[in-house]
């Protein structure tokens, strides 16, 4: 950095933060469109829309890495402080758990595809609606961490709940399908399987809420009065 | 720092990164002690000890955060380059890595307690091997990372797939009780649902060792030749 002048030097430094952040858009943009993707071909029986999903998980690989690279260089070549520096830490934490939406998308395509080979089971109404509020928190979580924006992130975590109890509704329904008729059980099995990947990216939505509540007020909301925040029992039903 | 000498300083930023280390290594034994304690319980149908998994995750929750704070004051107060800092940076990762498993042996602990109100479906061999690999997957990463080991941490992802070939195992059998005998549904669930989260728990092991590979060597092994190295197909049998 010789010879810089330190206004040139914030500058650069606040452009490829601008960047990194620009990336995680991107790539959440992306996984969010992937498992839309995935459950809409599942919804309409559509092999060839699950063949894409399976097909289509290098952008998300290749961004995985470069944003991993480019907060590191921001580490090792700046020395950011305070709010830079959560900012950057969070961006590792956040790719991490993007990487891993991007992962489910294409473990939802794998159900999806075993379960079109069997008659359906039934109408699929919460499955897809399960979808909607997943993708919702994730879009909201992202858009918490660009503009910094606590209250929004609570909400993510707050909405939670929902897909959980939807979660284990579509489950106490599919086990009726499985006890009254053992051709069933397969498909629902891969049915079941589904909503637990659609209730885990709810779960990376709520990571990356948390991780923002502190990136924020650097206030740790994951484990508060001793209990774990992000962890809710695993029930079946 | 000022009026420090530079040794000193040095001295002070290694004895933390070995704090740091050491919080690591505590972390990651408590949670494969969770994990064991989780899967004996459920073999020796020992609700009392399924009881102590659920109220115990208290000092990994502690840990957690604890870790993550140290990371970041490493980063914020010493500005760590090249090796030093991948450490630090993989810390951060392997530290979520670790929670994860605590919160997976209290899922295994939660489905468990639902099994046992149930007559037992099968004699339990697969499922404590899966443990045993898991963990041992668990222990030899976090050794790794501690020596710098890429050798070893390379033969941690080599067993992953024996992990997975048992949980097909364990699905394939169950799913013939199922559609034997519907009174073995639910907790068949529960077993099959058990075998995913041990398979969870090698997926973060090997998370650590991808981790580990890239701080020692700084080269990324995570998706190879455009595919998704730690992401196997997510099939049910």
């Amino acid at each position: 950095m010789a010879g810089e002048s330190t206004e040139r030097v914030v500058r650069h430094f606040q452009e490829e933060l601008g960047l990194l952040k620009e990336r995680l858009l991107a790539m959440g943009g992306l996984a969010e469109e992937r498992v839309r993707a995935a459950v809409r071909a599942l919804v309409e029986r559509d092999a060839g829309g699950l063949d894409s999903v399976l097909a289509g998980d290098e952008p998300i690989n290749q961004l995985h890495i470069d944003i991993d690279n480019r907060a590191f260089t921001l580490l090792a070549l700046h020395q950011p402080m305070a709010i830079d520096l959560r900012v950057i830490v969070s961006a590792l934490k956040i790719n991490t758990d993007l990487e891993r939406v991007g992962d489910l998308a294409v473990n939802i395509a794998e159900a999806a595809g075993r379960y079109l080979r069997h008659r359906p089971v039934k109408a699929l109404v919460d499955l897809p609606r399960m979808a909607e509020i997943a993708e919702s928190m994730l879009r909201d979580a992202l858009d918490a961490f660009v503009r910094r924006d606590v209250v929004l992130a609570q909400d993510v975590l707050d909405r939670d709940d929902r897909l959980d109890s939807l979660k284990s509704q579509v489950f106490r329904e599919l086990l009726a399908h499985m006890m009254a008729n053992p051709a069933t059980i397969e498909p629902s099995l891969d049915l079941i399987l589904i909503s637990r990947h659609l209730e885990r990216i709810g779960d990376h939505a709520t990571n990356i809420a948390e991780d923002i509540i502190f990136m924020v007020s650097a206030r740790d909301v994951r484990h508060p009065g001793g209990r774990d925040f992000g962890r809710k029992p695993d029930r079946l039903a």
